[in-house]
Formats: C-alpha cells, structure tokens, sequence
C-alpha cells in the first residue's frame, strides 16, 4: 500500500478523471530531463485553474509532497518528483490570448513557449525568451526557472518579460501577484520572488507577459577567429562599439568540431576547426542598415573571415549549426554535464585561460558555447559513465569550474536553475545567511513544505544516479 | 529619559561620531516629503557599509525601530520613523562607478539618481529611470519605492534595470543577491523581493544597474485636443501603431489650466485650455526619422493642432509646462492627496469617463496628468485643508477612486508605493491570501520586526494628521 494512499482516494473523490494513479500515468511523470526516475502516487492533470488549489488543500492537510511539472524539460531534475506523493501536470491549462494594444500576451501556465512566440508574431509583436526546448517547453516551465536563451544579451529574460501572475500559495489559497499594466509599486513583489523559485513557493496557473514591436529587420553574420581567446577579445570589442547585437553566439573549438562532426562540413567554408561567433542584429530596417555597417568594420579588423547570410534561408542554415553541435558532443562521452554558468564580461578572458588549463587537467573534452552578449556560457563536461577514473575528473573538474566562476563575480546558473543538479554548488554562490534567508522564505510560504520539497537546498549528487534510457523528443542526441 | 537610552548609549559606543542624538539632527530626520514629523532617538550617518550592520545588530538586541532614510523624497511616508528608534541616513554612501564595457553603473544606496544619469550620459550611455526629484533622490530609495518616471512605457521603471543588490537583512548580515551580470538564476530571487518592499525586507546599501545605449537622437513633439475623451482615443491609435514614444505625458484641462496660470501663457498657442500630449521619440538618428513620419500622420489625423520642438531648447521649453503644472495645483486647494494609479490601456475610456463624473460629484478640482504608454496616472485630488466639508469630500473621492482603479483591473500606486499614506486602500487590492503572505514573508525575514515597523499594513490616515509647515527644495509648490 502506498503511503498516501488515504489522500490520493479523497483526492480521486474531489476530482475524478483528472487523477491518473496508473502505473503508466506516474512512470511517465516520474522524470524530466535528468532522467532520474522517482515514481509519485497520482498524477493529476487540472482541466480548470481551481483544481490546483483543491490539490493543495488536501495535500497540506495530508501532508502529501507536491511537484509541478509542464513538460518537463527541465535538465536540472526541477520537475523530478523526488519525494514521491502527487505531480501536477499543467499541461491542459494551455490558452493564449494576445492583448494587441497593450502589446500583452495572457497565456496560460501550459502554454509552450513556440505558440506564444507565434501568436505574437502573427500579431506583429515579439516574444523574446527563446530556450532551446521552446517547441516543447510551457510557459510556467519557463517562469519557474527563469529561463533564457539566446536573445537574453539584448532583451533579457523571461522574468523581464513577465507582467503579472496568477496562481496557488503552496497553502492553496488562489492569489495574483501584479495587475496587467507596465507601473506596479502596490505591496511586496511576490510576483518576481515566484519567479524562478522552480515550483517551491507557490503554483502559477497564469501570466501575462510583455510583448515588444517585432522587428522589421535582422541581418546574419558568421566570424571565425584563430582561437577562443581572440573571438572573446573580438567581442569585448564590438561591446565597447555600443553595438547590441540581438543575439552573439560563441561556439569553442571543441564545439565547432562537434558541429562539423554531425554535419559532415565546414562550420566556415575554408576556415575549419575555428572558433566562430554568430552574430544577428535586428531592428527597423534604417538601424539595422546603419549597425550593419560598425559590425563589418569590426569584421574586417578582428575576425579571420567572415559571411554575412544573403537571406533568412541562409541564416537559418547558420544558425543549423548552433543547434546541431550540441547533440554531437555525445561522441566524446556518453554523459555531459552541461553548466549554464554566467561569467561578467570583464572576467571573459580570465575565465578561457581557466577553461584551457581545466581541459587540459582533467583530460576530458570540455566543448564550450554560449551567449556571449550576457556572458552565460555552456560548459559541457563529456565523460565516460562507467569509466570510474574519468567520471571521478569529471566531478573534481565540475567543482573547480563551479569555484572559479564565483571567484570571478559570476553565476552557477543564468538560466536553468538549481533543481537537484546544481544542490551541491549553491554554498559556493550563496553564504549562509543569504541561504538561510531562502529557507526561512520557503518555511513561511510553504511552512509544511509540501511543495517540491529536496530541492534547491538539499545537496544531491545526480551523477551518481541511475538514468533512464529513455529518448525524449528534444534530447539534443 | 527616552525609550531606546540604553540601546543608544551602546550604538554611541560602536559607532561613535556616526550617532547624531542632537533635537535639530533628530528634527531634520522626523520627516520625509509627507511632513508629518515622528521624532527618532539618534541618526546615524554610515560613513562604511559595515556600520549598517552594527546598526541592525544591535536593534535587534535591544528591539529598537529601525528606519532607512535616502534624501526623503518620498509623499507616501515610506521614510517617517512612526515608531521612533533610530533612522540610518545613507546620503554619505554615495559612491558612483561605470563599468563601460559591461554597460552597468556600480551605485551606492545614497548616490543621486541625477548624478548616476549624468555619469552615464558622459560614458555614452542612458540610465532611462527619472523620477520627478531625480536632483534630489538617491538610488537607495528609488529601489525601496521601484520608482518611475515618464521613460517608463518603453524603457521601464528602476526594477527593470537593477541587476544585483548589496545589503543587510534586518537581522544584520551582509548579503547579496545577484551578480554583476544580465543572467542569473540561481536561488530564490530575494533582489526583486527587496525592489519595492520600501526598506521593510532589508537594507540595500549598493546596487549594480543597467544601462542602455544613449539614444542619438530625440524628436518632441506637443499636439492638443478638444478633450480628455479625445485625448485618449488619440493616444490609443498611436499605440496601435506599433509606435512606442520614449515618453507620452497627458495633461487634462485643469493641469493645462494650472500650468498656464504658472506661466502666464497657454500651453499650446492658439489653443488654450486644451486637453496635451506631449511626445517624445528617441533612437537611432534614422529610426527616429522613420517613426516621426508615422507621427506626424496620426497627429494630423487626431489632433487639433501639433508642434514639433525645432531644437533642444525649444523642447526644454515644452518640458518646463509638464513640471509646472504640478506646483500651480495649490491655487485650487492648500492640500493635495496626490494618487499615482494605473490603468490598463482597454480600461482608458471608462476611466476618463469614471473621473469626470468624480470631479462634478466631489465638487473637487482633481487635475490629472501622466504617462499614457504605461497608463500611470497622477490624480490629484485638491481640497482645503480647513474645511470639514470638502475634507471628508475628498475623502470619499480617493476611496472610489481605488475601488474603480481595482475593479477596472489597475494598480493603486505605480511608482510611489504604499509607505503611511496608501495604507487604507492596500487591501483593496490584494486579497485577505496576499496580504497574509507578504506579512509572512516579513515575519521570516525580520522576526523582531525592527525595520521601518508601521508602514504597508496597518492603517494611517495621513489626511487626518497634522503637517510640518516647512518648505522642501524638490517641492513643486
């Protein structure tokens, strides 16, 4: 008998169909992306917004744990329902309704990010937070952990897009934190402490979220530099041009083997096995005219070679590329620790020497890209799992990368969270009273702790775990 | 012998030539812009962040009211120590720094916002955020309040460009929440919980903020209507345009009036004692160029009559009517109760209709002035002070105007905050679950409850008390 057995039946008598306790139902919601599996006793999946405050109440007075997952992309095992007991799928709660005038979307907590990015986009606006899984991932996912993506240099994040929420305290009581207006300064912001707390203060059901003018304009450009350390020194140069590039992705050498690997050519036609940097600029078209210019002079002094798309087509191709080296890595091991960590541009060339000697040490491949407008980068540390000596490299390599971004004024995480896989590292960003702080927070909100309790706070080593080996549709592999 | 001797004597000790316990230094620290004056025990004026946390520390020892204090700018009260105890002055934490390649300015509390604007500006970069005493006003307490200013439709109000925060929490550790880069998701998010909780969550002593890339160019543009109706609808078209002015300051007729009483001359020539909208475009020389075409088509359209400023002075000029229209108020009445609400851009037209029929059913002059891209609007309510009459009619008119600015799904204050004057209406708009869960968050953080204690929750009617007769330099009047 299962422990909640009691509450999960008096939840099945409040909302029927709506809780699944097949064991194919919570096999399936037993896991996100981390692929470490802890099987909950119910899974319910709210048709209405006011199911998940019933959830709630009978998971408080039970004592049940609760974990809200969207689609469960996450690779941080935020979704992970590590103490069992009850997940909440959000995934029916899934409306988009675009307010053209105020330049507004309302989308529900399950909306995934894409379909809101089209229904602005249809409507004439833009909707920039652009995580990778945006095809796949829900907007509440996103709030959750705050999420990112390449556009963040420029327009920022998905909190600096987030309005106004509604939602459940964990107590379950139905609160909205903001109204749907630009100016707020009417009480404490619960709203943007809401925001990535990765479903452990409370449950959004739904947001409203800032839109901005789609641009009329983006212009592609590809630059391939000798190594890392002069496409970094290239790009502390364009910054210091005022030039805002939408997006400036950087892509190491390791990386752009990878790419060249899963694609059979040259990442730069004639320039193989460089470091490149992609570039878009977007905007009215007079502007972006007048950027483009400032970036090929800069091209032309700093870059080995550069290629500007003649079109979308062309620029779709290189941005191909982006995406493709990531699946490719799994060649240089069967495991990645991928770490979203931020570095502050003035530390940019500090950090590659760091990176150089840490490949170097460790002895294992350490491909390396990210968005280099926001200095959020992706570390990938590549080991062989079952090679006890490399996956022992492997976690002293983590530790160290984790230690040094500190010491450089930097982030463990700009845009995946802490979840389970970051546990072991958040003492390293926070000092104990600021820790405290959070925990008091989560005690006040929360104070029987049933909601997506083990995470954040609790150090979990995931690399120690058993994985699925389960494909999931937007595994890079 | 006063409550708090003990405690002071032992503040003294620590702090020595810090401590002020002088009647004129105590006097001075009585007030803030609201003038009802609570008279403190000793100021202390930290010359080292470290001092600040001597300060909480032993507060919390001896339980002694804490309140923080930038240069009390502020009309709602936020800054008033109502509880006594001791008031930490900040202004001699002032210290500014840019980080030019990083677009960030590195500020501490007691900095001036006009002064951080100025060090930017000469960096070749904008730090858009501009309250009306910006002269005057420290970024300390721009964050406590999450000021705004007329930039905030486009660029957005002080929460959007702060990026990491330095301070105490009120139990007197040193902590910081972010890093000094754009991307960040790491723990729960205590910097944009602190934005706003106006200096009752903790102690910011320094900031690290955004900037954006100075705009080339700028194009000012004044156009009158008929009426507020007309005004509005005007304003509406332009949004559905697409066009995203840097600022778009409203003035009703009576604002108009007023300003044109303090100058002497009609605010438009030719068309006195019209409803204004006072735009500005900034930008890219170009894009500026393109959207002012777009511009002078719908003014052509909309408008009575419209001027573009020839030159920067010509636009200083049109400047100069927003700012003097606030001072000229007092004509119509000793007291203000000055209301920053915002409305949703759907909810304009019931709106203006809402507030015509409250200036005819109050018999009060109620000029309203504000920023139409973010729908944060200046309702001033005038009355004399010595009248019973129109005293408990202006009353009555403050609290339907909460209750419509709620019900047609707006905020009670956009950019002042809540601090003493705003407290009746609080619960107006958040839920008996809101105010439960900010208070708890409160009692986690500051379990003695020392800091700025009185504000936010419990109910003051500022209209009912007496007021220093004293002249501030930033008051309008």
């Amino acid at each position: 008998m299962s422990k909640h057995s009691q509450a999960t039946r008096a939840l099945k008598r409040r909302l029927g169909p709506a809780v699944d306790t097949s064991e194919q139902g919570c096999w399936a919601a037993s896991f996100d992306s981390s692929k470490i599996s802890f099987l909950p006793e119910a899974v319910i999946t709210p048709r209405k917004e006011a199911e998940v405050g019933v959830v709630l109440t009978l998971a408080n007075q039970h004592r049940v744990p609760v974990t809200v997952r969207g689609r469960g992309t996450t690779l941080m095992g935020s979704a992970a329902p590590i103490a069992g007991g009850w997940v909440i799928d959000m995934l029916r709660l899934n409306k988009i309704k675009i307010d053209d005038e105020a330049g507004m979307v309302h989308a529900q907590a399950g909306a995934k990010t894409g379909e809101v990015q089209r229904a602005a986009a249809q409507a004439g606006w833009f909707y920039p937070p652009d995580p990778s899984s945006k095809e796949f991932c829900t907007i509440g996912g996103n709030i959750a952990c705050n999420a990112g993506g390449m556009h963040g240099g420029k327009y920022g994040v998905t909190r600096d897009f987030v309005i106004a929420l509604r939602g459940f305290l964990p107590t379950g009581e139905l609160v909205e934190w903001g109204t749907a207006t630009k100016k707020y300064a009417a009480g404490f912001n619960l709203r943007d402490l809401w925001i990535g707390s990765e479903g452990m203060l409370g449950v959004v059901t739904g947001a409203v979220l800032k839109l901005v003018p789609a641009p009329a304009a983006r212009w592609t450009l590809l630059t391939a530099f000798a190594d890392e350390t002069q496409a970094i020194a290239a790009a502390r140069a364009l910054f210091r041009l005022r030039v805002q590039p939408a997006i400036c992705e950087f892509l190491d050498r390791e990386s752009v083997v990878c790419a060249e690997r899963a694609t059979g050519r040259p990442v730069f036609t004639g320039q193989p096995n460089r470091a490149v940097i992609l570039l878009e600029l977007a905007g009215a078209a007079s502007e972006v005219k007048e950027v483009s210019k400032v970036v090929l002079d800069w091209a032309n002094e700093h870059a080995l070679a550069h290629r500007a798309a003649r079109n979308r087509d062309e620029a779709e191709q290189l941005w191909q590329v982006r995406r493709k080296c990531s699946g490719a890595m799994f060649e240089l091991g069967d495991t990645k620790l991928n770490e979203d960590i931020v570095i502050p541009m003035r530390a940019y060339g500090k950090f590659m020497t760091f990176l150089a000697g840490l490949k170097k040490t460790s002895r294992l491949a350490i491909p390396t890209f990210g968005h280099l407008a926001d200095g959020n980068l992706h570390v990938n540390i590549m080991f062989h799992r079952a090679d006890a000596d490399e996956s022992r490299r492997a976690e002293a390599a983590v530790e160290r990368l984790m230690q040094t971004v500190v010491s450089l004024g930097g982030a463990i995480s700009g845009e995946h969270g802490i979840g389970l896989a970051k546990t072991p590292f958040l003492r390293i960003q926070h000092s104990p009273a600021q820790v405290a702080a959070m925990q008091a927070v989560k005690r006040a909100l929360d104070p029987k702790g049933i909601l997506n309790p083990g995470k954040m706070f609790e150090i979990y080593e995931v690399w120690k775990q058993p994985k699925l080996a389960v494909h999931l549709p937007w595994d890079h592999k």
